[in-house]
């Protein structure tokens, strides 16, 4: 299965109804996410190794371009994690459903 | 005229050859820009105001997603007003020139 390390960020509070690349609309309170190279329907999970924590979200939009982050989270997957006060943290990523 | 103040930062390596949001492909030697609503063709200025350098770039992507970052420069463009070492740096904008 496809894994990857690296680190994620999450959605400013102002992409609040705006439309992604897949389509959909961003809202906060939904598990989605932005990769830059999976499938949009693609669902994945996200573990934080500092607390052990993770979360399944669906890859809804394209993202993010700075060096070294691979996912930026919605805020809701973002706090499942419990990275909002770090802002960027490692994450691993591992595919668990292919988008259909 | 629009005018913005907040973070930059700057595309992976990686990104070298991907296409982007407007359907151009990314070169890292080409001066570009992806912002989250100015409309595709604009031209813009960023300067970085610790070094008061500035560079013209034209907006052909979409992002970034982080709170408080405003802009994702091309690589050349981001040597040229001297953020890759920081990889993250204050800037303001300024539109040029509407898209046509």
């Amino acid at each position: 299965a496809f894994t990857e390390s690296g680190k994620a960020s999450y959605y400013a509070d102002k992409f609040n109804g705006r439309r992604t690349a897949s389509g959909t609309v961003y809202r906060p309170g939904q598990l989605t996410a932005a990769h830059n190279t999976l499938p949009f329907g693609t669902r994945v999970r996200v573990t934080n190794p500092r607390n052990n924590r993770s979360v399944k979200v669906v890859v809804t939009d394209r993202g993010p371009h700075a060096k070294g982050r691979i996912i930026d989270l919605s805020k809701k997957a973002a706090r499942k994690i419990d990275i909002i006060d770090a802002g960027v943290a490692p994450v691993t990523l591992k595919v668990i459903r292919k988008a259909r």
